[in-house]
């Protein structure tokens, strides 16, 4: 199939068995938190997957590589962004494992069924939404802040989503680990997992990893931190060994 | 005064500006735990704090050098664990800022009153009591199991005694963070700072600290990683900071 690539676009090499994804040149572009996502997510063989918030779909495609899931369905509310991720599919040609809808996550349950999915992941928007100081038609806003969806809409949303033992995979920011741990165990996802990822070593984190069961025990580990770069600067191996054939761009 | 050592009994040097502790020789003594934990914790000047379930009494030993306290009250239930610290406040002659309450943590405010104490520190039993394999009149078994007091009494108990904005500080084990950030949240005590601890910077973490505030607005900051050893398990700088001229007798 032959897909378009507009003038403002980019097509970037993801360094993943060919893989190509297609993002705004001056657009929200991805960044580590979603491949760190995408590699601490899990599917079962054949299972069904679905990325909440999904942008420009960076996560249902590394996840087509990396897992033996069945389906991915990516739900991404701003329709230019949802038109451009479903290019992207197309121009790897997943459309049969791959789809994408552009959707409201807090309208999915609807579309999608009660209780339909082994696993949901998400990177959803860290910011919480203060007041009116942002433009809705600016996509990198909505993005980023809670605009159009609250992480309790997005926690909501994947309780009713889930499968029995299902699970839930997000990364977000500490400041909200009580906001977050507090809201799954309210919509019966109970956290499992808990890892946090640092800078440097001897850095605060600035990102949380939570995994949770729909219905799980009750049963925390946290695990061992992740760190992204060494005292030089250069990314830990761990990360390396996570991405290292990735070429990502930050922010 | 007088103070008797009993045979079954040992004086420990605490090596901070001349305490000693009354501990037993073959019962409970304190941990690593206990001095994270009175460090990690502040009190205004003059004010009054209360550590719940005190055990030998260490926290408010270590507490009344750290800390300008006005009064430091330690409530503990096992009678002949009350009667030792008692005799080691007599000891160091602190009488007049530290005060033992043999006492049930569950029944503190009725005697305390509501709403009296800027500052709560509890180093609470960690294991979750699971049955009937445990023989109650085991003090080292109450001390560690959460038989005598739950970590919902704790947490209930510290936010009745708290005043508004009062400081709350906790240790406990990563395993039950989420109950530690959802019961405080339910008792409105809004978690404000969270610690882990790590025996080595590249393992899990085996202990957390949590501060909180009653009635405090929304906002979590997780701290940098503490670590106990480093490489060549030795303590770190950090904790020879904190510790180095305690003598600690761990386990």
């Amino acid at each position: 199939m032959k897909v378009e690539i507009n003038q403002n676009e980019r097509l970037d090499d993801l360094q993943l068995n060919g893989l190509r994804i297609i993002q705004k040149v001056d657009g929200f572009c991805y960044g580590i938190d979603a491949v760190l996502l995408a590699n601490f997510a899990s599917v079962k063989r054949g299972g069904r997957a679905v990325d909440l918030g999904t942008g420009t779909g960076i996560i249902p495609l590394i996840m087509s590589q990396k897992t033996e899931a069945g389906k991915l369905i990516g739900i991404e509310i701003q329709p230019e962004m949802a038109e451009m991720a479903n290019r992207s599919v197309q121009y790897n040609g997943l459309e049969e494992r791959i789809q994408i809808l552009n959707q409201d996550v807090r309208l999915a349950v609807d579309i999608l069924g009660l209780a339909t999915f082994d696993t949901v992941v998400t990177n959803p928007p860290y910011i919480k939404y203060g007041g009116g100081l942002l433009n809705p038609s600016d996509t990198k806003a909505i993005s980023r802040h809670e605009i159009l969806c609250k992480l309790e809409d997005i926690i909501k949303a994947s309780s009713q989503l889930l499968r029995p033992n299902g699970a839930f995979f997000m990364i977000h920011r500490p400041d909200r680990l009580v906001d977050i741990l507090c809201l799954m165990r309210q919509w019966n996802i109970e956290p499992k997992l808990l890892r946090m990822v640092h800078p440097y070593a001897e850095k605060e984190p600035n990102l949380i990893l939570v995994h949770g069961h729909k219905f799980g025990n009750v049963q925390l580990k946290v695990m061992k931190p992740l760190t992204v770069y060494n005292s030089k600067g250069e990314y830990t191996d761990e990360v390396l060994n996570i991405y290292g054939r990735y070429e990502v761009k930050e922010g």
